[in-house]
């Protein structure tokens, strides 16, 4: 409980390592793992430290001195307790590999996520909801009760108190609002290495195209679909014989290992956005 | 000088896998190896097959018989000698980093080509060809003389009795005549996963678009650009730390060993054209 | 339904593939998928096929004629339909990674196995066998009750009419006596990229040790511990970030992916055993 | 010529970070690459960092100011220009597929360090590095003239002024006291997986053991063969197929790529002893 870990960005400067470090020093703190990157493309810098206090740390007086810290280097920073781990909704459609795997990790403590709801389009995913004693909604969209079906979401998100929402197989498009309003807080799973066979099928694609290769992409979601920052991928050997149906057997076990992989690392903290690329501190 | 490689292709039948087994087997040939396969979505069938003759064996006659087993099942085929490796081309631009491994490898014997000389549009090869003893020809390459050049390639195809032409990093655009000349005996290296990153400065693309992974992709040459069926492929884990130019390191390692994977495949027969894909029996 | 794995294993000689190739095209059956292989190194070859019966196909007939076909070839070979899938009993002690894996892909008709129960020296795997609505039998083991469990096994495998037992992370080691009865048909995961790190603890030894990847081997159970002839391995990289117990989290991914290769490739029949080594035609 | 590379090790304490950090930021410097890691394990602490420096950099200011941060904390450290590469002398028996991916990498510019001769017990190398102009010495050994060989050795060591050394597939096992000369300076390639299959020829081994995956490592000479700290391993997928010679062929892709790779990370200062292990910021 005495574990804390400390994001911030910045715009990149001379100094500006040595001025958190040397605060978390001067504080007594004992660094666990630390990790930076200074993008000179962006001219962002970017940390995530894990740190133990001693007893009768005074978080309130460390989170002041350092917003003056914030202030003068123009920083976005967030403090939390290790133990206090974010709150996850997953949005589910029929396939339950990615629900599957992200319950097993939950129910672990190795998600790094806490699992306050799963939400579906279709009933299917009760089953699993039920066994792992969560909270399971049902919200059926139509193509004129998309945006009713929305505000739903939207208030599911409010009373779950969730931080961030996990698209583990939801295949319908989220509006161009919701997006926006989800912006670094939403991540989906697409079932192709992507920027290939962005859109329907991508196994189907695969196949067609003959690649070598198959893969998985967990991503932000933007309004500009299948092109979100990209935060983690993986890929595995096919060959001729394999049927898009095979592929896509294969790619199961591909999109689960990269989504709750993603899941996983922006719970940590350790995912930053770079534009429109990410940093991963894994 | 006893082993033989066998491949043939035919439309998929019942009885056509018996049909050349039975043939071989009462020739009274000791199978070494042997891989086929049959495609439901193309209805072809394929088959690779390494034998070793025993003492006396008639390849006149073994052939004969073939033809009369083919000319029943409307297959295509050919038989060689293990040991009458076909003859590479190789074409290359500035970049070395292809011509130095398919080098090596066949210095060592292990890349199953011979190959027979190197042509550029730059001098720069020179330096390797004449360490190992190979003929480089250059043959440079303007908007104006492009045409001339091709036809200058192809005399050289000819007189060196090349089989097959590997663009290991050869940057000029093959004109569309000369695309379908070489159908099924071109074998390119791009450097991207294909489909994504077509066309130029695919590593720039890439740390654009942030992926967790780059790749290469060795294909036939068509006229199509960058749209040849893929012989292989291959793809590293990169981070938000890497440069274009990292990127473009890292990745040159990847399209040497799958051009290399490419290159050995077809010339030990391995790979077959199936419609816009290949099978590939490694 | 009318689909059929034919496996067999036989000395090496000229003519086997044609024989049974030849047999089944005469018998008008269409080959889905065929791979075979003869080892130089102990002189036997292996061939498992997988083809579609027309209708009206006899079976009994079939399996008479190949039986003469087997003695003349003095072949050990098998046949079944592809639906009636081997039955597995899966054994595992307190961690249930592995378990879980296989549920899952068992739920999904994807392992290639029906499982039978599950058994255990804890009562901790009650939560997820209850869940998937499989039995599960509760058999602890003292240095005193070991017989004792053991016959309980046996007694377990009879009633369940298992075909094969799946050690899914099983911590007590079988009796020798079981271990020779259960010969070709018992599976263990081992949490190691055998032979590196025999016995206790693998983590803390590769942690120990420093190596930058670690791996599993699922094996089949011999008497002699962890020498068993490997069906599959894989590995992860790891840096020296990693404590031994963050090796073992990704350890157990390792695990699990191996483990449910090689139940899948076993169930399907692709696994052969071939002396100390396997043959497997995945 | 303004980019230096920063190295430093000492007891961890909390504020070692902020201290460097600061120390550098205070000198005006530019960090372009910072890794730092404590291991709670050993109670070891370990910063690499790249800097550029502005005009008018005064070094020996900078070395002095730093000595004596050094001194406060007990650190053991090193300064270089990057331009500054080490210089390394290549040793090697007849098998050169390190050799020319070491000397490719050289002629490129990128493989970190400055080659200064290579040395070998047979002629065979002679042909590589005269190709590449680098001095070749020929050093046979017997039983009888191990240590003068050694003697040779060590002259030549001083003679090129070299920093490092690199068995590149040296096939002489050197003295215990030349092992302890060289401690921390003298990379192996060893051609498995360590731990598993020391020794000699460890394809049969992996082959006989029927491995699913072979693999290769590269690590620090010890006394004790085989058991020097491990800086780079990888791996590659076999199967049932491979006789122990296309093993080999195989495996000797790996090493080439696992040595080069730890040469690198070396030569750029990257790799830390850490007890028997190593710590790498790769």
């Amino acid at each position: 409980n005495s574990r804390y870990i400390l994001r911030a960005a910045a715009p990149d400067a001379i100094g500006i390592l040595a001025d958190v470090a040397g605060y978390i020093a001067r504080a007594g703190l004992n660094v666990i793992e630390s990790q930076d990157f200074g993008d000179s493309d962006t001219a962002r810098f970017f940390i995530w430290v894990e740190f133990e206090s001693p007893d009768g740390f005074d978080r309130a007086t460390f989170e002041a001195g350092f917003n003056a810290l914030a202030e003068k280097r123009s920083m976005t920073w967030s403090l939390r307790r290790k133990a206090d781990r974010p709150r996850a909704l997953i949005m589910v459609s029929k396939g339950d590999h990615c629900l599957n795997d992200l319950l097993y990790r939950h129910r672990r403590g190795q998600l790094g996520a806490e699992i306050t709801a799963i939400v579906s389009n279709h009933e299917d995913g009760r089953w699993l909801a039920e066994r792992h004693e969560l909270p399971f909604h049902y919200v059926p969209v139509t193509r004129d009760t998309k945006l009713e079906a929305e505000d739903r979401l939207r208030q599911l998100i409010r009373e779950t108190q969730s931080d961030f929402v996990v698209l583990a197989r939801y295949m319908q498009v989220l509006s161009d609002g919701l997006c926006r309003e989800l912006e670094g807080r939403c991540i989906n799973i697409h079932h192709s290495f992507l920027p290939s066979f962005k859109g329907a099928k991508p196994y189907h694609q695969a196949h067609k195209r003959g690649v070598k290769l198959i893969g998985a992409s967990a991503h932000y979601v933007t309004a500009d679909l299948d092109e979100g920052p990209i935060i983690a991928q993986d890929v595995s050997p096919v060959d001729h014989r394999l049927t898009p149906q095979r592929m896509a057997e294969i790619g199961r076990d591909i999109e689960a290992r990269v989504l709750s992989r993603a899941v996983t690392a922006h719970a940590e903290g350790r995912v930053f956005l770079n534009g429109i690329r990410t940093v991963v501190f894994e």
